[in-house]
Order: C-alpha cells, then sequence, then structure tokens
C-alpha cells in the first residue's frame, strides 16, 4: 500500500523510524507492504535521512493530491484551513486520512469527518491529543461500552514541565519557563502552551469523542499559568493539594462544563502524580469508574507511536464497513452550575476583620488555611457565580482562586 | 444479535446490568440489537433480577451449545479443562466467545486462538488482566507500531491493598489481611491471591501478547507477599523505595525474564502511587517510551466494562478478514541474567563485622541503610545469581531481598 506523508518535521521523520525500526512486526499485523511513495516537504533541496528511498520528494501538494495509486495520507504538516482543504481532498477520493493536527481538528473535525464517511474513507487522529498516549483510541474503542461522565487531562506538556518545577523544585514562574525554553519544552514564543490554548484544542476533541456531541471550541473558556504565584503552589501544599494545568469537562443530564483552567487536586490522585513533560489523562465511566492513561505527551518517536498505531488500524480495517464517529447534536455548554471547593488567596489589608463577613454574605462556607501573610481559604461546596461575585467585590482584592477537583 | 452468558455471578451480573444501562449507546455503536438468548447457571430456581426477560435460563450447557442461532458467547463462569473444551465447542461452529477467565486461558489460549481461527471466530478477553483496565486492547491496537521490551504491572488487587494498608497505615501483614477479607477484597481462603499465583495468570497474558510469543506458565517463578514484614516497607520508605507485587517482564535480544516477586520502585514512580484495591500496567515501548493504564482491577460493572467493549467490538468487527493474533514460537525464558539493584536485609548477630567481606567476596557493591537493627544495604547492579549465592551462604542470615526496579 502507498503511503503519502504530508509534512517531515520532527513527528513526520519520527514516523519514517518507526515505520522502519519495526518494519517487521508492521508487515506480520497488517498483511501488507506499506510503503511511502510521496513526501510532502517545505524545501526539496534540503538533505533527507534514510528511510524515504524511491519516494518522490516534493513541496507540490497537487502533484501528490492528483495521483491516483495513493491509499494513506499522513498529516503531520500543521496549518488549519488549507490543511484541512487538502485533507477533503484525499477524503473525496477515498483516501484515508490520519493526522496529529489538533489545531485544525479542534476547528473542522466533524465537517472532515461527513466528507470521510461519504467516500468510506477512515479518518484516525490518535497522535493529535496527549502525543503517544492511546487516549483517543482508548474511548473511542475500550471504554466504549461506558457513558463516560467526566474527562480531565494533563494534556500540555511545558505547562506541566513549568508547574512541576515550581511545586518540586520551588522555582518561581519565570525560571521555570526560561528553563523549558532552554530544554526545548517550550517555544520562543510559548503563549498557545501557557495561556491554555493548546489543552483547549485537545479537550474539546476529547470531550466530542467521550461525550458524543459535538462541540464548539469558542465556548471553552481558558485560564493559563502565566499568572500562577508560587505562593499559592506552597500555601496549597500545605493542604495537600497540587496545581496542575487540567483539560476538563463533564457532562450530567444532557449539560456538557468544559474549560482549560489551573486546578488543585489531592497530592496523591493519581494526576497529581504525573510530572514534567508527561501527559496523562483520567475518564470516569459509569461502568469502569475511574480510569487513567498515561504517557508522552509529544516527542518524535513518541508521537509517531500513535500515528503508525492509527496506519496499521487504518489498513487492518480497511474493508470494515463502519463509519467514522459522527455525533449528531451539539452538547448545551453550561459552565458554572455544578457545585466546587475553592482555594482563595486574598491580598491582605487593615481590612481583614471584615473578610469573614464578606464570605459569609455570599454563602461561602471555609476554613482558613495557616499562612504568613493573606488572607487563605479553602471554601466547602460553592457555585462557581459566588466567586465571580467575591472577585467583583470591591471591599475584597482576590490575588487567586483555584478550583480544588479530584477530592472523593 | 444472540448472546449466550455462561456464568450469572458478580461478572455476569455486571455484563446485564451495563448492557441494560447502557443500551441505547452500544446499540447506535453495534447498529445492532444485542439480545441475551441463553444463561448458564448453576441453580435454576435462584430468583434472578431483571434485564433477562426472555432468555432460556438453563443449568444446560449442551442445550446453549447445541442452539445454532446464537453469535456470540460470554464466558464469565470460571473453571479450567471443562470450561475450555465448551469454549472450543462454540469456536467450532464459528461462534465468537469472549471470555474473561485469566485461569483457563493462562493455560489453553493458544489452543483456542488456533481452533477460532480455524473457524473464523474471534476470541476476546480483556476483562481477564486487570479487570476494567483496557491494556489487553492497548497492547494490541494501540501500541502495536511498537516493539515493546517491557511490562509491569500491579496486577492483584488484594496484595495491592495489604500492601498499601501495611505502606500507609502502618499495619502489619495479618491485621491488613483480616481487613481485606472483611471488606470482600481477599476470599476466606486468600492463597491465589497473596501467593502470586492470581498475578502470575495475568502476567503470562500480557507478555504473549506484548513480544507476541507463546509463554508456558511453568516458566513463570512467583513469589507472593504472605513473607513481607513490615519492617522492610518502613526501612524501603526511608529510601524513598515503595513495595509492590508486580508481574513483570522483559524481552530482549529473543530472551524473556518473567516473574511476580515483591518489588521496590522509587516512592516517585507512576506504579508506586497505584494504592489500595487498584491496578495499573506500566509499558515500554521502542516508540512510545513509557506508558500506563490505570484503573479498577476488579469489581462487577468494573469487570464489566471490559467484557461488555470486547462485545462491541467483536459484533463491529464480525465481517472482518483478520484473525486473533497467534504468537508463532515459544519464548526463551532465560530468568536472572541482567543485572539490577537489591534491597537487602541480613539479620543481626554478632558476626555484623563480616558482613561487608562476605559481601565483598561476593563482589557485591552496596551502601548502608541506616537503621536501628539488622544490617540493610543497597547493592549496586547485581546479578541476581549472586544474591542467591549470599542467602545460601552459611554465615549470612538473610531475612529478605528485594529488587529495586524502576530507577531512571
Amino acid at each position: 500500500m502507498k503511503i503519502a506523508l504530508l509534512g517531515l518535521g520532527t513527528v513526520g521523520t519520527g514516523v519514517v523510524d518507526v515505520l522502519g525500526s519495526n518494519r517487521e512486526k508492521i508487515a506480520g499485523l497488517t498483511g501488507e507492504s506499506l510503503t511511502i511513495s510521496h513526501v510532502l516537504v517545505n524545501d526539496i533541496n534540503k538533505k533527507r535521512g534514510s528511510g524515504l528511498d524511491g519516494a518522490v520528494i516534493t513541496d507540490d501538494i497537487e502533484k501528490i493530491i492528483e495521483d491516483d495509486t495513493i491509499d494513506i495520507v499522513i498529516e503531520v504538516m500543521g496549518g488549519i484551513e488549507r490543511t484541512k482543504n487538502i485533507l477533503k481532498a484525499f477524503l473525496e477520493k477515498g483516501v484515508h486520512v490520519i493526522s496529529a493536527n489538533k489545531d485544525m481538528l479542534a476547528e473542522h473535525i466533524d465537517e472532515l469527518v461527513e466528507t470521510a464517511n461519504e467516500n468510506n474513507a477512515q479518518l484516525l487522529y490518535e497522535a493529535s491529543v496527549a502525543g503517544g498516549i492511546p487516549v483517543i483510541h482508548g474511548i473511542e474503542h475500550s471504554l466504549n461500552s461506558n457513558q463516560i461522565t467526566k474527562v480531565m487531562g494533563i494534556l500540555n506538556g511545558t505547562t506541566n514541565y513549568i508547574l512541576s518545577k515550581m511545586t518540586i523544585d520551588g522555582w518561581d514562574y519565570n525560571r521555570a519557563l526560561d528553563d523549558a525554553k532552554e530544554k526545548g519544552y517550550a517555544e520562543a514564543d510559548p503563549t498557545n502552551d501557557v495561556e491554555g490554548i493548546d489543552a483547549q484544542r485537545k479537550i474539546v476533541l476529547l470531550s466530542r469523542l467521550a461525550y458524543g456531541r459535538t462541540v464548539d471550541i469558542g465556548t471553552v473558556p481558558v485560564s493559563g499559568i502565566s499568572g500562577v504565584d508560587i505562593t499559592d503552589i506552597e500555601n496549597a501544599a500545605r493542604e495537600n493539594l497540587t496545581l496542575k494545568l487540567l483539560g476538563k469537562s463533564e457532562y450530567r443530564d444532557g449539560a456538557l462544563s468544559i474549560s482549560v483552567e489551573p486546578v488543585l487536586l489531592p497530592s496523591d490522585h493519581q494526576l497529581a502524580g504525573v510530572n514534567y513533560e508527561k501527559n496523562a489523562v483520567f475518564v470516569n465511566g459509569n461502568a469502569v469508574g475511574e480510569a487513567m492513561f498515561y504517557g508522552p505527551g509529544a516527542g518524535s518517536l513518541e508521537t509517531a507511536s500513535a500515528v503508525v498505531s492509527d496506519l496499521i488500524n487504518a489498513v487492518r480495517s480497511k474493508d470494515s464497513r463502519h463509519k467514522n464517529f459522527a455525533p449528531d447534536a451539539p452538547a448545551a455548554v453550561e459552565n458554572g452550575s455544578g457545585m466546587n471547593e475553592y482555594y482563595i488567596r486574598i491580598k491582605s489589608s487593615g481590612a481583614d476583620d471584615n473578610l469573614p463577613a464578606v464570605l459569609d454574605e455570599l454563602s461561602i462556607g471555609f476554613s482558613r488555611i495557616d499562612t504568613e501573610s493573606d488572607f487563605v481559604i479553602r471554601t466547602g461546596p460553592t457555585e462557581s457565580s459566588r466567586i465571580d461575585e467575591l472577585k467583583q467585590n470591591d471591599a475584597v482584592d482576590v490575588a487567586a482562586a483555584y478550583q480544588i477537583d479530584g477530592v472523593e
């Protein structure tokens, strides 16, 4: 079978490596000889490694789209609108598509699935969420016996690295960010990672699949970690709580709550022990209860593991009559309706004596966390609207407010 | 489609519940109406719950085997030889089989797969290892792009509960065992669990699949937890090490090392944080690096989650041309060839001064762990044969020796 590889960057190179190293096993599983026949690159003059002998290396996508011998396309080139149109052109020809492109899929997966299903093509995208962790396949093919009620994941290695350095080594945010850049975990412009935009795309893709509803990315509130103060990490540690940036969603009675935000977890929660660049996704289902998938969220071979797994599965099921999963309705997003505990730090002032009264007025029950400065509390179960009101109250200066989740 | 359910105990009842609760989702995924048409029970007079309206409830297995309308059999009744023969009879008729029976599969899976493949039937067994955790499917369909080099799992909830109580709450073995019995985590005769026999069956099934080689259960050495002394758990904690009963195997250069034994892990290792009745399986692959699957290792609905997932996948792929995975050769088991660090406690005596000389003679490098009594050491990388020689040395009384794994 002939494969076109669109993109030969970190992941594309990994795909070539894995197909080479594990050729014999893959041939045994698929019963097919898989050949990369075409590679789309930006610079056709750049020197390439081995593993691509005989492949057409081109910067002309039209040439690849027009070639009728291609069975499967692997897209690891990035980009949104143009890339979507390219993949649509392949799907319209009945070519199977494997994509690692979360940015594009979070916007356009439903459109692409529709085209795929009209043309009996498969669209697989394991590598788009949490790198090498098989969570897309896990939700779709292993926890499929469950009605899933909650998904909660550490979906971004850059921010998890930074928060781990702050938590474990006591570094402040800027030092941890600089270190992440130096180690190659953060890009020169880290905005998409540290502001939670990358995680937002992933929680959209996970939630769509988990609950069987389309999810409009515009409805997902995002709060990143650039404002996290080491003080709050230290205060929380005294309560055995650990701060993690989570993509998080719950689906109950037909209503979806979904967000990306820093959340405090009990330090003995499975997700709290996932550190540095690792990712993990926690899933609650009505039969399995709690399950978690853990592993590498990025990396060349690591992400290629997911891409090549999709490739093997696409080849093995190419004669299947089953269509790609397509949600039949949009999710009704209702954020802020649930009750949660919160950690809140209020800046100290002469008015401290009034704080309990203010909290009492808002019906926010709390216990005080002992700290050297500031007024720090852990609330009882509280509606998020109460926390919003507190933030807007002119009499208090809320320096930090984090939801506490995972408490049994 | 018609399903025969063999066994209506804890897991069988869970299967009926999950099929009922999630009927709509399952019908959507399979495009089929799935009906339990036959149930095999021991006592046909016992009162049954709902969800089985119209099913033939019988204690006569021949009646079910002879019925040609059955498409799929779910076996959750236990037993080894007789059960294997029953399932073989179904497979010979081309009926798909789903089994949660690790005891039987660890002995007979290769024979059943051969029969299944000769008759275009599927044999699925997700629930047989680690309950609701989708690790069988994960290795077979998601990490299939990898050459897997290592599998290491907490595969038994009873022993993990006992060790967690000893580690976290400081209870001694007998108190923890009694508590496990009281809570229903341990059976009246806990031998199969505490002596590692249950975990042995599971590591056999996992290793067979991971490395693509048949594994003779007789080649797998087993050591349980009934001899674990709280002293060693406490000493190890001071070195940031946590004791877990692991099913463990490695496959390198065509040689398999495999065992079930208590192993010390760094306390920040992902598996070390898996506590009480939870299970988890850690897998190393040459592309993904490290991945872990975590969740419930037992339970009615939890295990049914895996059974019903197999059912959905069996129905969805019933027209697939792909055969069940069948290893083509036995694994060459070579235990004890690798180098590992060890924790060793040697009983104190007047001869303590000679211990360093004994260890030096065996070329066992070590650092001493400070304790109030006994001579406790952590070795450098050492062959297991050296440890065996130490145990056999009349001059020393080795009270405990545990391998240390997962050190980076």
